[in-house]
């Protein structure tokens, strides 16, 4: 694996790393972690990588590994940069044969993600999004006893995400992850709802198995002097029928990471709280209540699949994180034997990606709108 | 205390003889309790009282217990009918001279809501309406911290009440709750708007201490065949520039009765639950989450007045419940003599009413419209 | 009902008169409040009684009740005096044909509580001691299933009551409720172990069906200058050679008043906590967690007569207090009708007063001892 | 990192295995994972390690590796062999100059622990015993909190451990977990007490900062046919004069992992549970609870230090054994120079193996003996 980002005082590299790392399969043998060269030297040092594999732009990474020895060069590239520099490490990484891994939103705006799309499909490369929440064994759960029809047809999703860290105007202390996330120009035309909004629509429609088709969004700037939304409230309607809510927030002072979803059918409903992941919370028509965990019971075979320990030893954020480089992996392994590539270990790829990008693209526009309903299609 | 309506089979009239009894300060001495003469006698048999206060129906009830002594006949009526049914005696009761409390809704349309304001302001008889989540310690906190600047001026507010009694099509096998509640002849024009919407409109604006100013709002009807919504999510602008959201449903299956507020100022948030009443859960920003507690350290002299029993000793619905009855009986003992009357010690009363059926036709109006918002006014 | 003792500052007085009041079955009709007249006469009038209904003393109240025509007297007695004065009532009453029911433990010492049974069987009265807990409606569902073999055999119970009140010396600032529980000549011999002890060990044989038949017993004061226990950590051997834990404080600072309880057997196991009582915990080998709760699913019988209000409509401590005045009433109803005595309808008596008693000598005499075991027997 | 033991069917091993690469520090370079040499190269084979860094046995790898240059072979060994192969493996790295890494408990018995806290005192190499649960975030913030006196004098410390999985005569049908853990001659003289009552009293020490003086213990075997205890109750003395219970099964069906902590202090408590570990529940006299959260508001360092997270992103089991694994390597790296070895950067080394090892032979005496109390001591 070669890093591209991920320097110094960056949060989500770090979290990259652990996460390849965790299973024993994937090494970082190299990096251009910075948009500045010396930043990148200084950080692939304190990785204990050798001089000669840390480069001084991800251009020069990619043309000088592609160089190496197929069994020394780099097998793929981590993309962990602001949102306006992924597309274009990830054209050019897929165009000289490296499969890619990237951090969400997919690109800067839409129309990067249907050219990415393309390229991802001429060059046959793997691709993943790292939509990581979708990695936790009981969101795989809820996602299969829906297919399952336990809960029956759906008729409502809530989806939430709040989080407190912009409660206040940071972004002009410097304060290094609000600086770019709150800057139109690196971070796209959504705040919140580009950050954690499209992780919850992400995962709503992961676990539904449904498609949002019609939105109805009220888009708010509460810190005074910010640039981009930093909350989100969103009615939902689904391409079932069934109808919903999506709200996000960055200004919930107090709140931690608090993504949660609740969906219920006709004959039940199911609640999941990322804060506390390894529990599923089964509800029933005139039936008790069930938790279901992690490592307990009858579970799905891949449910099962993504967990790492027995029951009672508690799997967190890096896990689920892990599960997608993980499958990514075995994709990679297996990208010539389609045999092998079992359907469980599945990973958010190019399509997730434009999804997301139609999101934000469409919930600016119904804000703005004095039109109730504004539909989800390209 | 002089009952209408519920009878054999009701339920919230029980509730109300609980609430009413629970601090010794009420009694129940007569009883209009059905639409039925027979049903109604055998209710007042049931309930031990002497065969010449239970009556055929509530206009003889007025009347004859106006001409008893006035030690001995009712200081008030309570109103358990089904809406269509509360206004008529309300406006009976309050023009011959008994002071009234009623169950919410107000009344079957916002028309007989004016009408009745206009009673009250004439008869000068205490009228309560017993939205009684209002009456549980912890809403009492929560509304005097967010008055007393805890959290900062207020950005976001969420309150959902999910139900799923009504997953089915129970109406049709003549489920006795459900028959007059999903009937337009009984209930009025809302369905879960009216009969739990309204409470959770209430409980966000006595919260907040603000008005909900304008809404977007999508109702349906999931459930064939039934005549009234049974679910709504709905976008709200507060007056004070404040945004949130508000979705009730009684079909989300296998849920009980799970109303719950979330509210975020610049400073921090609060969090409450209606199925674990007696904490309040305060976050802030940059500080460690607090769960508050009734009877626990130093809560609002509001708080205390509002609980009974030392930390630990849970109290419930129906304390909360009999906490409205208490505060309407203390009104009405120190009816003329205002310097008694305690401002701690409050009830919802006719502008309440007038809320929630305001909010009622207005969420239909807006759910029937194209148009993004719909203003809540008159 | 007329009550011996209760009067102003008491707090167990005023929860046994909203418990009794509640249903709408028993009304306060007289009362002897206090060892002083003045201070009987006083709490008299605030509970709105009639001035020759309050009586200066235990004594002159039950022998003029027993003048007055049955129809107008009281039908039994209510004690909610310190330990050491409820013997001598209990028994005159029990003696001049009035019925008792009697706040815990049962007496000042076991011999007392030994006579009691005697009188009670001679008299052939109803008495009921209020081990109120055990009214909880989860707390009967726990015994059902353990009855109905849903555990298997029992293999562990581990039972745990910490309260943080008596964390300081609060006796010597004459704080009401400590100075008689903290003074030997008014609590008897037993502290924390006597005053929520014996509710903590009732509950265990009251869910598990067995007996305690052999405990080693380690006492601390831990509050320099107190003259009785505060803390107390018990193994248990049961009867049918289940093991155990009970651990019992008044001194664990910060703890409100945290009655919990594990039961373990060959199949699964249960959890209960009092200050969330609505819910009861089932574990199962190799199955989902379930939460069972109050008016949800299919409950035994004797749950659901014990639960007055619809599933998440939370009932608390005075609900639970209430069905042991039900119950009661219902025996005093139906003593001379065995037929129409139900089963479900089971309540505290002078039995488990007994228990209580012996458990606390035993308790002391285990925590002086040098030997491991001892045995509980009379 | 070469490994001893952890080869195919192995729980520990693998997570050991996570634990160490999870911070990109440690590398697996070598192993002898079993017993047989067939099941080592196997095993070695699915974890990518070249043949040549594969052993028939431990003795084998110690003495090859000692031979290859220092900056190839491997640093230190990790042993993850049932109980009766911990010492002569760690005897022998030691002796040979390498650095261990130890699954408690330390050794088949406590001669041997003695025997080997020698051998590290002379040998001067650095020894971790992975006791992993005090390597989460919310234990150090705890151990923290009480040196800081944030408690007060500690009254009383409670320690569970309950899990469910042997619940049934399980190493009967050959299941490879119970089969060695069950068996004397392989897990020593404790069954449930070694396994898991280790793991408690090593947390309950390292909270309180206290050592256990006393104890009086009641094991039991409650599955016919087992040999070694599955579950034990024991009320503790420290050596403070605080009071304790620590209780711990293996038979409690349907639990999973639950060791949980509460301990009490003159002016509050704190809880811990492992199964929600980013957690730590704070209360004290007279003041609202507390619920600690990693990186929420005013933490110690050292908690901040073993958290790598923002707060809401769960960290678990993995994280928290991977603490001590890079704090061991912390330690190799900069045992030459105590100037930058971090108190805060602490682990579990041969004293606590010791105190486990004793702990272990003294429940065991106590329980054989009719006297109540047994000292702790060598």
């Amino acid at each position: 694996m070669g890093m591209i980002g991920g320097g110094q005082g960056a949060f989500i590299g770090a979290v990259h790393r652990m996460a390849a790392a965790m299973d024993n399969q994937i090494e970082l043998v190299c990096g251009a972690f910075s948009s500045t060269a010396e930043k990148s030297f200084a950080s692939g040092k304190e990785l204990f990588l050798p001089e000669n594999r840390v480069y001084a732009n991800y251009e020069e990474m990619i043309l000088k590994e592609k160089q190496l020895p197929e069994s020394e060069r780099m097998d793929f590239v981590s993309i962990v940069t602001p949102n306006h520099m992924h597309f274009p490490p990830a054209k050019m990484a897929l165009e000289n044969g490296f499969h890619v891994i990237c951090d969400k939103p997919l690109s800067f705006n839409l129309k990067q993600a249907i050219e990415l799309k393309d390229i991802v499909n001429q060059t046959k490369q793997v691709f993943a999004l790292t939509h990581n929440y979708t990695g936790y064994p009981m969101v795989k759960q809820a996602r299969e006893m829906i297919k399952n029809n336990n809960l029956g047809n759906i008729r409502k999703v809530v989806v939430e995400y709040p989080q407190g860290w912009l409660s206040d105007f940071v972004e002009q202390t410097g304060q290094k992850q609000s600086l770019w996330r709150t800057d139109p120009e690196k971070s796209g035309a959504g705040g919140s709802i580009g950050d954690i909004g499209t992780h919850a629509a992400n995962l709503a429609e992961y676990i539904s198995g449904l498609e949002i088709a019609e939105i109805c969004a009220d888009l708010t700037t509460f810190v005074e002097g910010r640039q981009l939304d930093d909350d989100a409230n969103i009615l939902l309607h689904f391409n079932n029928g069934a109808k919903g809510i999506l709200h996000c927030s960055q200004v919930c002072a107090g709140e931690e990471n608090a993504l949660s979803l609740k969906i219920y059918g006709e004959k039940g409903g199911l609640e999941w709280h990322q804060q506390e992941p390894n529990s599923l919370v089964y509800i029933q028509k005139d039936e008790s209540k069930q938790i279901l965990r992690t490592g307990v019971g009858n579970l799905f075979d891949i449910t099962n699949q993504h967990t790492r320990l027995p029951a009672g030893h508690p799997e967190g954020y890096l896990e689920a994180f892990a599960n997608i480089y993980r499958n990514f992996a075995h994709a990679i392994r297996h990208k010539d034997d389609p045999a092998k590539l079992e359907e469980n270990l599945d990973f958010p790829s190019v399509y997730e990606g434009i999804r997301g990008m139609l999101f934000i693209e469409k919930v600016i526009e119904s804000s703005k709108s004095d039109k109730k309903w504004t539909k989800i299609d390209v």
